[in-house]
């Protein structure tokens, strides 16, 4: 295997994550990675944290240049050079040259598709103008920081309450603009149920953003090539920047182009062990399919730990070793100024959805011990089956502190723990860091 | 049962949990708690912060006052009221008051034993003088508040670097007093391995404390009653305040009197419903035996999360229910300053003990994204089992965010986790709260 050439298309988490792991095992093996935008190995969300000035530059965010993997890793990271097409007949690809616009066909003997995802930009009225951006790239988040600089846009509408979206308000209220949320949703964090959603509604209104819930994004006014104003099925919002957080889509046009079989939302088809349906062919990370371990289905997420993690396997699979990636629970957590937000499992739609039965417990604790400094509030959501006790999902929202704890929840939800197993958990305690009861079990106790 | 007599000796966290799940669940039964202190429910755990002035009066640290339980609860919680005797033939107990002197016997149904722990103190050449003090209950507390307050000591001398020893440290630290700790072991903190013991001890000495390791308490020096200095068997240092934190011992003297079966470091053997040797007779709490569920073997801890859980579950019991207490994986937290401790599972000795085989892997990370402001170093490390790769402990030690990972680890060992599944979690990650793999499965990597 020392003397294959490994061809990787994308030079991101996932990408780069499997590459090292090749180059690790397989010392003297040949690795070229095509990555079409400047950047490798960066971290995608951080971006909101650069805009908002928190973090001084983009380089900040990379964690190793294409120099870095060419000098000390001999990887081939080159980039600026987009795959074009994928002939896997011919065990070969077309890369195209982004400076130059020359095109060539590059031979591999295994081909890691890793190719990201990019932000969903509906094509509507307008949606071509300057100052309407969404955020995949590390590209696209220089583009709203150098528009931020040089514009000086004193009005923004955010469209999407996800992650992206409220990350991106805290960060322009942060740099000092009147900032406006459109959401289609009864509450934002539509991956929340609208009963903890409401909370991280209200944290936004308090640090000053302005909501619009159930409203939709129709078109956009412009004026002389640039955005003026965000239409929603209600009305027309003023604004000379628009972020656009309506989630993302896995770039597997390239992949599917070539017969490879595609999966949930259109992420492409994998095993365990990263292989898609063609020989020879692996993909990671956000262009790729999960298996969610609490629904028991195929799964489709974009996060750079489940990007890391899938790249970690795929790379020891293309090394010749064994490794699996099980699947995901759905964890996610967010900071909003100084509320936190995280979830995991499954919501009570999406139990529904699934034909089960459920209970939930909603319960309001402390952070830390009620009489010591700091404590703040922490609301916590669990779900659990009927019958049988197993945990389905958890939600918190609080202060700071609460939001780590969805890490406990996610594990139990791995391990296929009853939430009477939650209860007799042995969970740290002392003062500084929780109540004697932690405040996930105390929402446990409810469901016994 | 709704006119049968319980009788619960203790008032604190085992005792009054167990009252209170019994009068929730049986709501005219006769309850009658006897406690020797003037004080039920309180947090024995947020004494030092009480201490140090961070909780402004001691009323803070009591969760329910015994006349909330009389008047809210129906709950007949007596206290200056010690219990000196179990006739467990003749179904009663011998109560003396410690207000009028006088005794007498008090008939029960069921009794309920949760009389606690208490410091050790031992008995050596001066250890009666002023100024020596244990801490297990809040009246000792207090007592060294007013001390404190009254005597204006400059120097003190803490004996003993475990939790309470170290938190007490901290907090004569902040009262501005000079502060030494002496320690036998190699490090403070025995209950973590010495290579993470010593950074424990680095973070105290950059507070400000002395340490004097490897030193062993002989005696005091005294002048008209009142401690002046500690002797080791080293050396002598000049002192007007000690504390003493070496550890607890459960109050079982008058089970054992009565016959009934002890365990571990004398505590009261139960069985998982918290069931004594004698029919009818229950402990729950820092008196009670518990149950290491990664050594597999009878264990004792005196924690109020391991006591409020088995008082619940006494609770339930002793209402005619059905609940078990399954053990503990030894998890434990600390706040020293800025930095944080945590604990969970088995060290490398107790490993040894069991004959076991195993791995380690020490790791130091971030407790935030790199480029976060204000990520700040966590170690951690993980021991697992040679072979099948199961975790079988881990301990934290780092800056803010760092100690409640534990939880994870917690959860993991309970569960039966091995590493690789440690590493395969969907744990999860911002920039505000985690680098992309978090430190406990940056680890786990370490060891798959």
């Amino acid at each position: 295997m020392a003397t294959t050439r490994l061809i990787v298309i994308g030079g991101d988490a996932a990408g780069m994550s499997a590459a090292s792991n090749v180059r690790r095992k397989v010392p003297l093996r040949e690795i070229v990675v095509f990555e079409r935008s400047p950047h490798t190995s960066y971290s995608a969300c951080g971006m909101p944290y650069f805009i908002a000035g928190l973090v001084e530059t983009s380089e900040q965010l990379v964690a190793r240049t294409p120099e870095t993997f060419r000098e000390k890793f001999n990887i081939d990271a080159r980039v600026r050079q987009e795959v074009v097409e994928l002939d896997l007949a011919g065990q070969r690809v077309r890369v195209k040259s982004l400076e130059s616009g020359s095109e060539s066909w590059e031979p591999y003997d295994q081909l890691l598709i890793a190719t990201g995802a990019e932000a969903i930009l509906p094509q509507l009225q307008g949606s071509d103008a300057d100052g309407i951006f969404g955020l995949s790239t590390l590209a696209s988040g220089i583009r709203v920081h150098r528009f931020l600089k040089q514009q000086l846009p004193r009005r923004a509408v955010v469209v999407g309450g996800g992650y992206i979206g409220l990350e991106m308000a805290e960060t322009l209220v942060r740099l000092g603009l009147q900032v406006s949320l459109v959401d289609r949703g009864e509450q934002v964090m539509g991956t929340l149920d609208p009963d903890m959603g409401v909370l991280v509604s209200e944290a936004l209104r308090e640090i000053g953003v302005t909501l619009y819930l159930r409203e939709s994004l129709t078109g956009y006014e412009t004026a002389n090539g640039r955005v003026t104003g965000v239409v929603t099925d209600q009305r027309t919002l003023p604004a000379e920047l628009v972020i656009v957080g309506l989630g993302t889509r896995p770039n597997s046009e390239l992949a599917a182009a070539a017969g490879i079989t595609l999966g949930e939302k259109d992420s492409i088809r994998v095993n365990s062990r990263m292989q898609t349906s063609s020989d020879g062919v692996w993909a990671a990370g956000d262009c790729a399919e999960s298996f969610h371990l609490v629904s028991r289905k195929p799964f489709h997420v974009a996060l750079g730990t489940v990007a890391n993690k899938q790249g970690r396997v795929a790379g020891i699979n293309l090394s010749g070793g064994y490794a699996t990636f099980p699947g995901v629970v759905g964890t996610a957590v967010s900071k909003i100024c100084k509320y936190e937000v995280a979830r995991t499992g499954l919501t009570e739609r999406k139990i529904r959805d699934l034909g089960l039965l459920y209970d939930t417990a909603v319960i309001k604790s402390k952070t830390r011990a009620g009489y010591y400094p700091g404590a703040g509030w922490i609301s916590v959501k669990l779900l659990s089956e009927q019958g049988s006790g197993r945990l389905l999902g958890g939600q918190i929202v609080g202060l700071e502190g609460a939001a780590k704890r969805i890490d406990v929840l996610a594990t139990a939800l791995t391990a296929g723990m009853t939430v009477q197993q939650l209860v007799d958990l042995d969970l740290s305690y002392a003062p500084p860091f929780s109540p004697v009861w932690d405040p996930v079990q105390t929402a446990a106790r409810q469901l016994v």
